[in-house]
C-alpha cells in the first residue's frame, strides 16, 4: 500500500492506494467523526462491494442509500435521496458520509456531505479508475444543471481517500480507458516522466497489471495533491487540471451527459487543446501527434462528435472557466507544460473548431 | 450611518446600518465581484424596493429572480429557481448574488451563492428586522427539509451587509415584534446592558423610532459579529446564539413552518430555556419572570402551542445541536449569561415540557 498526503493545513488528509484495502477497518476508523455513518453507493457497486465495507465498519451504525447508476442522475433530485436518508436515520452533525462508487457517486455524496447541516465528515472510497486518479481527491463536489455541468456544488475536502486497486478488476474496459485519459492529463500538464512512462507501459496498464495500476494511480494522486495544496479553491494554478475539460464539457452537455464518458470527452478535449496550441504556434505538430497517438493507444477518442462551431462556442461560454465574459482555456506549451490563459487567439479557436 | 465590521481575516466584511442607505451605490460598488449581479428578492419586497436597488446599481448587468414569499418556500425547489436564473443569464463565477428581503430570501439566496459554481460573491440587503439583526450576518445559509429546519446549507460569508432602517416602515407589526425577539436574545445570552436598554426603550422600539431601531440593530450586530469572529463554524461559543432555537425549531417543525414566525418560536423557546434553567436551579424565578415580561411587552408568545412532551422530545432530537445522540441545549446562568451544555438534567427537561 502507498500512502500519499494532501497538504491543506488542518484539513490535510491521506490517500491510501493498493490492493485489498477496501475491507481494512483500520484505514477508516481514524477518520470517522462519530458512531453513525451513511454509505452512499449505487445499484451497480452495491452488490459487489458494500458487504466488504460493512465488515470493515463492524460496530458502527452504518446506514446506506443506493442511487441509480449514471451521470444523468447527477442532479439535485438525486441529492434529495441522500438528504432523505440522512434525515430518516436521524443522522446528526457527527455523521460521516462514505461514498463508495465512481465519480458520480463521489460528487453527489460529497456535495450532500458539504451541505448536510452545513457540512459533515466525508470519506471517499472510489471504485473506478477515473475517481481514484481524479475526482475523489481535491474536494470538488457537485451536481449538474440541465444548462451546465457541475454548476451546483461545493469545495469540501474528504478526511481520507481509500483507493483499492483490486476493485478495478470488475471495471468495464471502456471505463478503465476513460480513467486513463485523466492519467494522461497529468503527464501532459506537468509530468513529462509520467507521460513517457505511459507510452512505455500502456500494455501493462490495459492488462490491469497491479503494479502498473498502483504506479499510475499514485503518480496521478501525487500530481493532483501538489496542485491542490498550492491552490485549493482554484484561484490560479489548479485550473491547469481542467486541460481538455472546457472542450470536453461542451461535448458532454451537447450529448446529454450520457453517450460519452467524462474521460472520453476529456480525451477528445485534450486533443482539441493540443491542436489549438499548435494553431497558436505554441506546440509542434509532432507533439500533437504524440499526444493523439498515446490516447489512441488507450482506445480513447481524439476528436469530438460533429457539433457546429457556433454551437460549440455557445456550450463553452457557460463553462466555469469563463470569467467576466472572457473564456479561459488550458493550452499546452510542451508535453508536460500547460498554461491557463484568457489571452488566446480567437481565430485559432475558430480554426480548431472548424477543423473537426 | 453606523458601520460595524465582522472580523474574519480575509473574509472580513462591513455591516452598514442607518436610514436611507438602500439606494447608495457607493456602498455596493466596492463589494461587487464583477459586472454581473443577480438580485434575489420576493414578490412582497420587489414592488417596494427593487427599483431603489436598481438605481444604485446603474451601469451593472443586473438580473433578478422574484421568489414566492414565505418560509414554506425555503426549500430545494425554490433554489432551483435561483440556479435557473443564474444559468439562463449565463452568469459566470464573477457574478454577485444580492439578496433583497427577509431571512428566507437571504438564506435561500445565500445558499445558492455558496453552491453556484462552488461559490460566488454575496451581498445581503435585509429588509426585515429579524434579518437585519440576525440572519444576514454571520454566513449561515440554507434551506429546510420536510424532516427538519435548515438541514441543507452552507457557511458562506457575505462581502457586505446593507441594513436600511427606513425599510422597516413597511414591515408588518407582527414581523417587527418577531425581529425584536432576536434582539432580546442577545441581551439574554451576553449583554445585560442591552437587556436593560430594551426594558427602558420598548415603547420607542415598537413606535419604530429611527434612533432606537439603529441602536437595537447595531448592538445586535455587534454582539453577533463578536461571537461569529470568535467561532465562525460553530465549534463552540457560536452555539450560544441558538438560545431558544432548539425548542423553537421543534415548534416550527410541528406547525409546518407557517403559523408561527421564527422570532415568535424563538421567544417561546427562550422562555422554555429560562424555565428549564430555573428547574435546574441555575436561574431564579424573578429572572424567568423578567425575561417573560419583556417578551410579553413586545407582544411575543412566552409559551409553545400544545405539543405532547414525547412528540416535542422527538422533534428536538433531530436538531443540529444534537451530537452523538446527546442533545445540547443553551441554558441561562443569569440574564446576560448563557451556557451550551449536553450535561443537563433529563428530568428538568421533562418537567419543563410537561409544564406547558
Amino acid at each position: 500500500m502507498r500512502t500519499l498526503r494532501v497538504e491543506l493545513g488542518e484539513r490535510s488528509y491521506p490517500i491510501y492506494i493498493g490492493p485489498g484495502i477496501l475491507g481494512r477497518g483500520d484505514l477508516y476508523a481514524p477518520h470517522l467523526a462519530g458512531e453513525q455513518a451513511l454509505l452512499v453507493t449505487n445499484e451497480t457497486v452495491e452488490p459487489l462491494y458494500e458487504d466488504t465495507v460493512r465488515d470493515a465498519l463492524f460496530g458502527y451504525a452504518l446506514h446506506d442509500v443506493v442511487l441509480p447508476d449514471g451521470e444523468r442522475y447527477k442532479n439535485l433530485d438525486t441529492c434529495r435521496l441522500v438528504f432523505d436518508a440522512l434525515l430518516e436515520h436521524r443522522c446528526d452533525r457527527s455523521v460521516t458520509v462514505i461514498t463508495l462508487g465512481g465519480g458520480v457517486v463521489g460528487d453527489i455524496g460529497g456535495f450532500c456531505a458539504a451541505s448536510y447541516q452545513r457540512g459533515v465528515a466525508l470519506i471517499q472510497v472510489p471504485t473506478t479508475l477515473l475517481a481514484q486518479v481524479d475526482s475523489s481527491v481535491g474536494g470538488k463536489t457537485g451536481v449538474n444543471h440541465p444548462l451546465g455541468k457541475n454548476m451546483i456544488g461545493a469545495f469540501h475536502q474528504p478526511r481520507a481517500v481509500i483507493a483499492d486497486t483490486d476493485v478495478l478488476a470488475t471495471l468495464p474496459e471502456r471505463e478503465l480507458k476513460a480513467g486513463i485519459a485523466e492519467v494522461v492529463k497529468y503527464g501532459l500538464i506537468r509530468d513529462p516522466a509520467l507521460f513517457t512512462w505511459l507510452e512505455e507501459n500502456a500494455g501493462a496498464l490495459l492488462g490491469r497489471d497491479s503494479a502498473a495500476l498502483t504506479h499510475a494511480i499514485a503518480e496521478s494522486c501525487r500530481n493532483k495533491a501538489e496542485v491542490v495544496a498550492a491552490d485549493e479553491l482554484e484561484g490560479g494554478v489548479r485550473a491547469l487540471l481542467n486541460l481538455g475539460h472546457t472542450f470536453g464539457h461542451a461535448v458532454e452537455t451537447h450529448t446529454g451527459y450520457e453517450s460519452w464518458l467524462h474521460g472520453e470527452a476529456v480525451a477528445a478535449g485534450m486533443c482539441m487543446a493540443a491542436r489549438m496550441s499548435a494553431e497558436m504556434g505554441w506546440l509542434g505538430a509532432a507533439d500533437v501527434e504524440r499526444a493523439e497517438a498515446l490516447l489512441r493507444r488507450f482506445g480513447l477518442p481524439t476528436a469530438p462528435p460533429r457539433i457546429p462551431p457556433e454551437r460549440f462556442m455557445e456550450l463553452m461560454s457557460v463553462d466555469k472557466k469563463a470569467r467576466g465574459g472572457r473564456l479561459r482555456l488550458v493550452l499546452l506549451r510542451a508535453i508536460g507544460e500547460a498554461v491557463v490563459t484568457a489571452d488566446f487567439d480567437d481565430e485559432a479557436l475558430r480554426r480548431t473548431l472548424a477543423a473537426y
